[in-house]
């Protein structure tokens, strides 16, 4: 332990409501946002808001009707379906248009048991319990490529589609290769994603957030 | 809504282990670490495999032996101390050497009115309610610039130091500022930290997880 000294710390900016307009201002004045209509647009701000990385608009993908049917999704009450409870406890319930259920399946009691019996992870069997939810939900992945990779797998089987899947699984195992299946062939879901290997639970809650929020720059949450 | 068509979708790796293993080989691989020593180094490769940007080995700074603070605070039993409910739910709580405290007290019933009452962010106004639990303990921050300058500011007025502040703060507003503040003063406390304006919940939570589990490759939660 160092002796303390006395330190004079610079001012900085402690206003919620200037906080978040410098920082989307800076994230629409360094990022490229040109190719994004007015929607989408609003959505990327929010998730490069979320990471702190400009250059992440360069690679976003998105089905064109994604943000219009996510919207649609959660003011006819869709779920939001969760790969991890980090995703969820990101999402802001307050904003939410019609008191939508946040589901996140990954530690209900039976996974472990499941994951093992379909010789996968817990968070690909985790979207096994989705089905009774999943049509016409908000999917959000920030976790798990398998968790992604099942779930097309799924929609391919026969599972209904969800409205949209917000795709931002992350990390150096599959996930460049789950989010770009995704963008290759969504199986009728819309669909926003991130290609490679970056994305988290952070941006998916984000994402969700943007969606709910109505794309309008709603009350911070700092 | 598209037809949907038949597709072959690529083999995937479906095994935890083998998703971690080569992770973490990736990682390994790819990421400058010759300059941290064992125990730092394990961290940050966790840090790197919850953000899947390799890069960021550049931009970490640490008191030297922050690391090994961490993981006496957690073995005696210290409390981790989130700013928010993301980082929380990021911890492995099954992990944690000794039933540790995972305390976020963002969504406490005061807080708005303390933020009021202070003229600061919600999230700033939730490091007062750590003060009871502050001295020795993890803390972990995430999301929120203005709460690790106030976290500063209140050790600076006499607050008890944390073991190890574990500091992520993310965006365009702040957050490198107060990482920079954190670096070139921890006020007694030893520090992790991402220099810039990348960070974010599940970074932190990585942190507390790599030190929980004194820093080896454990069981994977995906």
């Amino acid at each position: 332990m160092r002796e303390r000294r006395p330190v004079m710390m610079r001012p900085y900016e402690k206003d919620p409501a200037a906080i978040y307009a410098r920082s989307f201002a800076t994230v629409r004045a360094e990022a490229r946002l040109e190719r994004f209509d007015g929607a989408t647009e609003a959505l990327v701000v929010r998730l490069i808001h979320a990471c702190g990385m400009v250059e992440i608009a360069d690679r976003i993908a998105h089905s064109p009707g994604a943000v219009q049917a996510g919207m649609a999704a959660l003011r006819a009450g869709a779920p939001i379906l969760c790969d991890c409870e980090a995703v969820a406890s990101g999402v802001i319930a307050r904003n939410l248009p019609a008191g939508n259920a946040v589901i996140c399946t990954l530690n209900a009691p039976r996974v472990p048991d499941m994951a093992a019996h379909l010789g996968t992870t817990r968070s690909a069997a985790a979207t096994e319990l989705w089905a009774p939810n999943l049509e016409g939900a908000v999917v959000a992945i920030g976790n798990a490529p398998t968790a992604l990779f099942h779930l097309l797998e799924g929609i391919e089987k026969g599972w209904p589609a969800p409205a949209v899947i917000l795709g931002f699984p992350v990390g150096f195992v599959g996930a460049a290769e789950s989010k770009a299946e995704l963008a290759a062939d969504p199986r009728g879901a819309q669909f926003v994603t991130l290609r490679g290997r970056r994305g988290g639970s952070a941006m998916a809650s984000a994402a969700v957030n943007a969606l709910a929020s109505g794309l309008a720059v709603t009350e911070p949450d700092r």
